[in-house]
């Protein structure tokens, strides 16, 4: 059996991080599709493209769900349990966040995306690209852990940059916008992109902490 | 005192599964409430529904805060503390989606409940059932896991089948429905029998861990 | 190095009530801004008082991450770890939803507050003084806990008082108003304070079992 109770004191810890690698890759991949989507402007498209990122969020699920299978069979590992646990949950929470922006924009088929909408997107797929370098950093962050601090700075910046964004946007669609159900959808779909901002700036957060414990 | 020393050393597994029992069928009792409501189309009885999902809510609640006292004063406990609390949380909030999908079809008082709504009733009442079945297998499952693995899946497939639900219902609506105030009655309320849809998933998701875990 | 190994051993308690006192302090201030802002009807008003809630909710953020951090460094604490993670996180939620409440009466400029929405800032300010009493209470609650369940009671009617008011006033909402744009504002808003007070009901569930495991 997998975890019979010597391999279940085996020190596995080298494991989690190609899984914390793979799932902040899924992350940017997510991400880079939904910028694309938006250089498109028709239904069909946008609904192909929805189709891409589901996959996207289900491989992530995938690779969640055995982060957390493996954490339920090893006894050793190289941060404490719910550490990895928590982290795991929000990197793909991050992809999650995405996933339903894109689907927003599928089946709610606005007129047009933004300009704004646009720059969220960029500033996630900055945020993605941040989540996956840290992910490259965290086993070895001991050594040097100012990079890692870095990253959570940016993750942080950009969280405040798309919040600027978000609420100069909303308050000229309330200003501008006279067609009630075009307000809706814009309105949700600018509110799921800046809470994936907040989603990415969640993960720095949990990375300070981690920071702090093992440095 | 309640939980001298002595008491806190004493096992006390076996209490845990009656209460998730207990937990699962408010949820199931909630969903057939849900259901019910849906078969009648006066703003009237479904205020009646909403106090009755209400008082089940509430017990769910009870029941929760119940099983985290008794982890908080239990030493010896069947599965990991954490596993425990984080099942009978989510279990708990999928009563507490019923209650909020509920609550607004009663205080928004929509023209008429979609078929695609009934349809995810009908899900909904189907995943609170399969948890049930699941709690009932939970005490004895490592003698045979497959028929909670099976549980699991039928979860992920009741949400994946909500999901294209709805949609394809919302892409209809935004489509056909010009009635802006009526789009958005029907709109929250499709999102919010969807999430519960999620919420069961995510029991189910919970259940596969602790199988890896515990098997 | 702060987190060296006889530092870690030393016990720290008596920093995690101050840090809970601040935090506590926090959500009262932004309570009180928000019922101050309320009596205001211009946007520029409530653009200044959002600013200012935004420091408090920043302040607060620093306050939940200064405590993640002891914990993380502490290896005796007063309770267990996770128990004062959940406290501190739950209790910065309300500040969080607060400010979420303040943006969108500053982005969204609606007409004006309604009666309803002031009503619920002060069961919010009410919500915030009993937290606030709580996190004095809680050093020394053993002694007599009785004072820390009335708390605990109390902001549970609060969640319930708020619960009706906000159930009323959105059946009232979709029964007169007719712009549709005017009541997205005005749900939206209400949606955000009747949350807030479910999240300083959620406190008070934490503490509940705080009680249960320390008296």
């Amino acid at each position: 059996m997998k975890n019979s109770l010597l391999n279940r004191f085996v020190p596995k810890e080298s494991k989690f991080f190609p899984l914390l690698n793979q799932l902040s890759q899924t992350v940017l991949n997510a991400s880079e599709l939904l910028i694309d989507s938006m250089n498109h402007d028709t239904p069909e498209t946008w609904q192909e493209y929805y189709h891409k990122v589901k996959e996207a969020e289900r491989k992530g699920d995938q690779i969640t769900q055995q982060i957390f299978m493996e954490l339920g069979q090893t006894f050793i590992t190289p941060f404490d349990r719910e550490d990895i646990h928590d982290l795991a949950f929000s990197i793909d929470d991050v992809t999650d966040r995405i996933h339903s922006a894109s689907k927003r924009i599928a089946i709610y088929k606005p007129h047009a995306i933004s300009d704004s909408g646009k720059e969220l997107a960029v500033l996630i797929q900055q945020g993605a690209s941040i989540i996956c370098k840290a992910m490259d950093e965290l086993e070895t962050f001991s050594k040097n852990p100012s990079r890692l601090k870095d990253y959570c700075q940016k993750l942080h910046e950009i969280e405040n940059h798309a919040d600027e964004a978000y609420d100069l946007f909303i308050m000229q669609l309330f200003n501008e916008e006279t067609d009630c159900i075009e307000l809706i959808k814009t309105k949700e779909i600018m509110q799921e992109l800046e809470k994936t901002t907040d989603a990415a700036d969640h993960v720095g957060k949990l990375l300070r902490n981690i920071i702090v414990k093992y440095a």
